[in-house]
This record gives C-alpha cells, structure tokens and sequence, in this order.
C-alpha cells in the first residue's frame, strides 16, 4: 500500500475544501451573518491542515487500483467530516452526527435530510449545503485531477473510482484532459442553468443554490417546500436540467465537437429518455384521472420523474399521496438511476440495458444452444469483462440494500419506510415514501440506522467497491504494515 | 422442434393425472360425497384423451434442451387446465379463472388461494387441493422419467428443467435411476411423516393432506386458520418435516447409504441450517418480549421460519401483525428459498451462497488484481458457466419480479400487499403481507392480475428460462413450422 501517495492525496482535498469553504463566508458577507467567520475559520483550519498533509511529497507515485480506491473513500469521508463542522459551531445543527448525516448527504448529491425547517438556516449554510451537491456532483477527485499533475497511471484508478458508471468514458487520451473537459462542461451548464432561473425571476441566491443542487442532482432545497413554491416556468426549467445533468456526459462533449452521429447513436441516452417517456406519460395518466388539470399533472408528472430518476429528489407535490402504480413506477426508477457518466446515481440506465440484454441472450442460449452472441451496446459487442462487472455490481447492490433494510427494520418503522429509505440513500436520491417521503425527513431514524445509511450514501456514490474494500481484513492489515505490498 | 415426440410426453402426463384424478373419487366415497363423479369423470376423459396423444409413437427421439423446456412448461400448464376442472363442476369454485389460480397455486406447491373459506369444500376437492401439491413437489416429469422409459439423451434434458436448483445432481449415472431414488426418498419421508401426524392424534384424512402440503412444500390448509388449530406437538413435527424437506434431497441419498462424511459436508445444507437458527433466534426475540410466553413464542418462531424458507407457506400465527424486524426476515427468507434438489422454491441457498462468494471474490480482486481464484463450494471450484447461470437467474427473477409488481401495482393495493403478494407467487410460498397476509388470500385481484401471478408461480416452480422462453417470437415460429430446427 503506497500511503504517502494517499496522505498526499487526501491533504490536496483539504486543501480544495478549505479553499471552497471561503464560499459560503462571502456570502455570510452580503447578509451581514456572523457564521461566515465559522466558515472562515474552519476553511483555515481545513488549508492549514491539507498544506502540513502535503508538504511531504510521496516517495514513489506507484498507484494501484487499490490505492485508488482508498484514495478515493477516504477522500470522500475526510471530505464530509470536515464538512460537517461549521454546521455544528454555527449551532444551526447540534449533533455532529446529524450534521454529518447532512454532509454526506450532500456531498453524495444525496439530498436526504434530517432537518425539519431548512428555511431557518443561515444564507451561509444554506450556500454550503447546496454547494457540497455541486462539488460532489462532478467529484472532487476529478477536480483534482482537473488542476493537479498527478504522476504515472495513477489519475485513470483514481477516476475509475470516482466516476459513476460502468466504466470510465475515455473522451481524450489523458485522465487529466478528461476530467478538464467535463468540469468545463459541468460548470457552463451550471452557468446557464443560473442565467435562465435569473431570467424567469427567481432570486440570485435561490438560483444558485437550486443550480448547485440539480447540477449534483442532489436535491437539498432552501425552502421547505423545496421546488414547490416556484412559479411553474421556474419548475420546467429545473425539471429540464435534470433531465439534463442525467445525461452521460459523454453525448455534450460530441454536441461540442459536433459529432452529432455519435451524440445521437448513444444507446444509453435513447433508452434513458423513453424510460423517462414513457414514465411521465403513465404518471400523468394517473394524475390526471385524479386531479384533472392537464397542465398541472404534466407538470408535476414530468418534475418528479425527471427527479427521481437523475436521483435529484427535489419536489414540487407530495408524491407519497399519489395512486399506487404512480408510486410503484417511481420506486422502481429509483432503482434505475440516470445514465453513467452523468452527475445522477443509481444502478445506471447503460446497467439495466445491459441486464435485460442479459436476459434476452440467456433466453437466445436455449433455442440456439450453439450460438455465441456477445452483448452489443452502441452496436459494439460488450466486452465479457464489463458485463462480469454489471453482474457483480447487481449483485452486490441487491446484497447491501437488503442487508441495511434488514439492519434498520430493527427500529421498527414500516416496511415501505425501510425499504424507499434506504434506496433515496444508495441510490443518492433523497426522499422515499411514508415516513421519509417528500414532505417529511430522516430525522427519525437513530444514530446507528443513521450511520447505516450514511455507509449507503457513500457506498452508492463511490459505486460500492471503493467503499466496500476499506472494510476487508486484508486493507487493514494492509494499512498497518511498514512494508510496502500489493 | 420435434413436435412429435412433447404431444407424445403431454399424453403420458395427461394419463398420469387421470390416474391421479380417481383418488379423490375414491376419497368422496367414504364420505359419501357426490363430487367423486365428477373427478372420476374428469379422470377418465383425461385418460382417454392422454391415450389417443400418446398412442401415435414419436418419429424421432431427438430431443434437445429447448423440447426439454417447451416439454417441461406445456405440461404444467396442460396439468393446471386439467386438473382446475373439477372444481368448476363441482360448482366449489364458479370461475374457471379462480380454480386454474387455485390449481397452478397446487401443483406449483405454492399453496397461495382465493378461497375465502377452505372448510366449505368437499373432502374430494380438499384431498385433491393438497395432492397437487404433492404430485408437484417432486414434479410429474421426474415421475414420468421414474415409470417410463424415455429414449436417449432426452431424459436429462427434461429433469434439467423441470428440477428445482441451479444444477441437476445427478446421484447416478441415469436419470431414470436418480428419478426413482428421488420419488422413493419423497415417499418415504411422506409416509413417515403421516405416521407420526397419526401418532399425534391427528384425524386420517388430516394428516394426509398435511403431509402432502408440507412434503410438496406447497401450503394448501383444509382448516381455514391453517395449522393454527392443530396441537402444539403436532405444529413441531410440522415444522420439523418443512425443513426436512428443504434439505437437498443428495444428503438423503448419501445418509442412506452412510456416506456421512458427504452428507455432513454439504455446504448448502449447513448454511441452510445456518440461515433458519439466526432467523429463528431472532424472531424468537422478537416475538418474546411482545408474547411473553417462551415456548409459544419458540414454536410459533420456528414454525413460520420453517413455513417461509422452505416456500411452504403454512402458518400457526398472523405473522403480518409481528414486528417490523420479524417481517422484515420474513421477506427476505421468502427471496432466499429452500437448498436446490428440494421440493422447495425460492432463490435457493446455493444460489445466495455463490451470490454472496461472488461479492467477496470480487473485493479480493481490487486488493489482488493479479490473483484468479475460482469461486468454490464444498472445497470444489465452480464452473464459470454455472456462476454465470446463476448471475443471469438472479437478474432475470429480479426483472420478472419488478415487471410484476408494476403490473398489478395498477390495481390500486398499497406497495407491501403488491411486493410480498407477487414474491409469494414468484417463490411458491402461499402467503405475503398485507392484504395477502396469512389470513387473507388472493381473491381481492382482478382476473389480470390472476394470470400475472399465475405465470410468475409456474416461472418460479420451472427455475423461470423453461416458461420464458414459450413467449420467444422464435419459439412460436418454431411451433408452426413443419420443417425441423433447432
């Protein structure tokens, strides 16, 4: 295990973060609030900290996937713990681990609070809580890798960690013009998603930080009411973006460089926006029949589907009071997620493809014993190691979702609390049903089931290996030996 | 498709069940019921009917996987059509929809009914309720396979899809002789079973369709509070004959013929064992600090663990209204299932086992990237392509599984009731929670929803591809077309 690569890596992150910090302190300014000094003081601390981490430069720039890996979870919980602080030195959240249960929330682009009242939040930690989604959105390793010169094969291990999805689009032959290119792209749709919300007349600091939050596709709102309150223009141009923001972002880079065969042939995409089609056409259906005005139920429909399935988890109506089939479809996109390469979370729509694709050769297996189709996707055949991957993926998904469910049962809630819980946190979505759906939040679960969803949080964000592997035997004993080994 | 030879096994079936219909004639005789005509009817059109398609002897007795399959799920459907007749004549169950659901629920020993109450049937149609159950357990082709003599390569083909579990033991080298030891070890343990029911003071006619329910692990009551109201001492040797007969039938094998150290080292047995102590110490917890009472709360523990691991679906208790943690286990006890080579349904323990390996082998690769290590059970490597079948048979049960639950999620019944009601019939379980809990049934959904789970308790009882692949667009041009092909 080379830990001086680590050490290094994880006191650049404090770095960023402390820097990032200065953010919400600026904002403090214009609202004449005192908790920017918080912010202020704890960005100091946090640079202080990531200067004395990375002084020493590491002996050998050697990096494994492995390393990679716990590069990245470590990063990734560091990230949070320091996150976390100012919430509870301002006294806006009292327990740490609440206010951690936020942070990793936010940074997961989660969405999931435990607050009652976010409108009783200072601009500052409002601002805050907002921009861990957008930082969390692209990844903070990729920003790194963004800005920094990292040495020898190190940066593709390290994104492969970070980046959602089954595998790391290579867009151009280095990990460091990749990840330029997409926080290019990243940060222009963001701009242009605060230039129209500006347009339509919502307020400067509520642009921003609904901008933050559809770009992560995190979902924290600042009112309490989440997108509910804005005008319905206001709505339409969020649920736009996120439908967006769930693209794979590979399909604006071949916009950009108008390779519109390529941007327009991406299976991924197509599939992504039927699924979304042909989900809003079913929902307002069901809408309609209920309440009976068109534009409201298209409306709502199109919000909460483009939501749930980039994994936003903003609101505009309390989908838990829906029909039945109308709340089915949205667990079940849930369980989708947005397309790989995208900022949203969840299995991946390119996964689903590939497994139902599974299916249908499994199916081709019995009536053509002889043939040996591979997997197309893109008309190109899968290759059998990807397709191991989703299968595996799938598995281990399926393996810890059941098990937190199981873990958290314990506390008595219902089945339908449980079971939505802990998807809106695997899957970094937010709300679920029942008792933490749309309207309400997890501030009823104890610390343990807290923690138990936190893990979940990181756990769906990091894409589960990264963050598995930290707790095997063999990277602890790993982390404590002198001696160097892989 | 060599078309001759599944018309000349469907015959062979149909004489088989007409056989089987005089027992319940014979039944009503000694309860002076008139309903035993109609079954006797029913038997004898079913046999000459049987006759005339088995007369013609097939051309040719190439017989490939894929005629094993569409041999294998025609006969279970034809079975069903039959064998739902008589209680449409008997006027017991006026819907023909509603005894075909009943009948599918039996012979796929799912044991989930629309009957509001079970004790206004006849003797007759109760004593044939319980021995679809039975017949179904074992399967009516291994029986075929045990009696008759099958040409070639073919017999191995149909117990490959017509048996439970990710591969086909094969105890001896022909399946004809593994057939039979299978049905003289189902037999056994039957007759046993009843003999100590009869010990116990349980009337005749009880014990027999109670062995039938647990041996078929199929969960058909003739009372309408199920064991409920049956002893204490008789509710434990229940219990101990669900497990005995989710045990794979190998151990048996070996155990009769004192190869111990074979079956005490079968993997999938201690970890099924494993499985039903923790599930049972736990809702044994559960149930005790809100009882109070020890030896009901241990008995009513074990006795629904047993009834849901094993897919029995008997019950002595309304576990819907248990704690929240206990139906928690119940539900995922419900997904695990029975060990393959049982009559039990379900994912099956071995197939978890390896799901389970398959995460932790995948760990071991990001910290050993080098390493190549096969999956193993019982100190054995497991071939790629049986972990491979297993990957697809989990991702196509969950996409069967979802796709329904969206279906008859648009009938309006809350989340839990759809889940639990559509994993009861996809696992051939009986009971779920909610409105399909253990003192509830079936009868509240539409006749859509009916087929819906009438496909999903045959696609679980036939190991889902055998069904399936009857809905390929090639298979039916295959049907029709009188050149052969495969």
């Amino acid at each position: 295990m080379n830990r001086s690569i680590i050490r290094n890596i994880l006191g650049l992150v404090l770095l960023i973060e402390g820097t990032l910090l200065i953010l919400p302190a600026i904002v403090s300014l214009f609202y004449s609030e005192r908790e920017g000094l918080i912010y202020l003081g704890v960005g100091a601390a946090s640079i202080a900290l990531g200067i004395l981490l990375s002084l020493k430069k590491p002996q050998s720039h050697v990096f494994y996937l492995k390393e990679g890996c716990v590069a990245t979870s470590l990063s990734w919980i560091l990230l949070s713990i320091v996150g976390a602080i100012p919430f509870v030195l301002t006294g806006e959240i009292p327990s740490y681990t609440d206010a951690l249960f936020e942070t990793i929330s936010g940074f997961t682009t989660t969405g999931a609070s435990i607050l009652n009242d976010v409108e009783a939040l200072s601009h500052a930690s409002l601002f805050w809580r907002s921009f861990t989604h957008w930082i969390g959105g692209m990844g903070v390793l990729v920003f790194l890798l963004a800005i920094m010169p990292l040495g020898g094969g190190s940066q593709m291990n390290l994104m492969r960690a970070e980046s959602p999805g089954p595998s790391v689009g290579k867009l151009v032959p280095t990990a460091r013009h990749t990840a330029r290119i997409l926080y290019i792209i990243y940060f222009g749709m963001t701009v242009i998603e605060i230039i129209l919300l500006l347009l339509f007349k919502m307020p400067l600091f509520d642009s921003l930080c609904t901008a933050f939050g559809t770009a992560g596709t995190g979902g924290f709102g600042i009112k309490n009411t989440s997108i509910g309150g804005y005008s319905p223009s206001l709505q339409w141009i969020v649920t736009i973006f996120m439908i967006l923001f769930g693209v794979n972002f590979n399909c604006f880079y071949f916009l950009i460089y108008r390779e519109w065969k390529k941007a327009f042939s991406l299976e991924e995409v197509k599939y992504y926006f039927i699924i979304i089609g042909i989900a809003i056409l079913i929902l307002f259906g069901e809408l309609y029949t209920t309440v009976g005005n068109a534009s409201e139920s298209i409306r709502h429909a199109s919000f909460q589907v483009a939501s749930v399935i980039t994994t936003t988890g903003f609101s505009t109506a309390d989908f838990d009071l829906w029909t039945q089939a109308s709340k089915t479809i949205l667990v079940l996109l849930m369980f989708v997620g947005a397309c790989a390469g995208s900022t949203g979370g969840g299995i991946k729509v390119s996964r689903i493809v590939i497994l139902i694709k599974t299916l249908f050769k499994e199916m081709n297996s019995y009536i053509h014993p002889k043939s040996v189709k591979k997997i197309k996707v893109d008309g190109k055949p899968v290759d059998h190691d990807v397709v191991r991957a989703i299968n595996v993926y799938f598995i281990t998904f399926m393996i810890i979702f059941s098990t937190s469910v199981l873990l958290i049962s314990f506390e008595g809630h219902d089945l339908v609390t449980n079971f939505t819980g802990v998807i809106a946190c695997l899957n970094n979505i937010g709300p679920g049903l029942e008792l933490v759906g749309p309207t309400k939040n997890f501030a009823l679960f104890s610390p343990v089931s807290k923690f138990i969803l936190m893990f979940d949080m990181l756990a769906g964000r990091l894409e589960l290996f990264p963050l598995l592997i930290l707790f095997h035997p063999a990277m602890w004993s790993g982390m404590f030996k002198t001696k160097r080994k892989h």
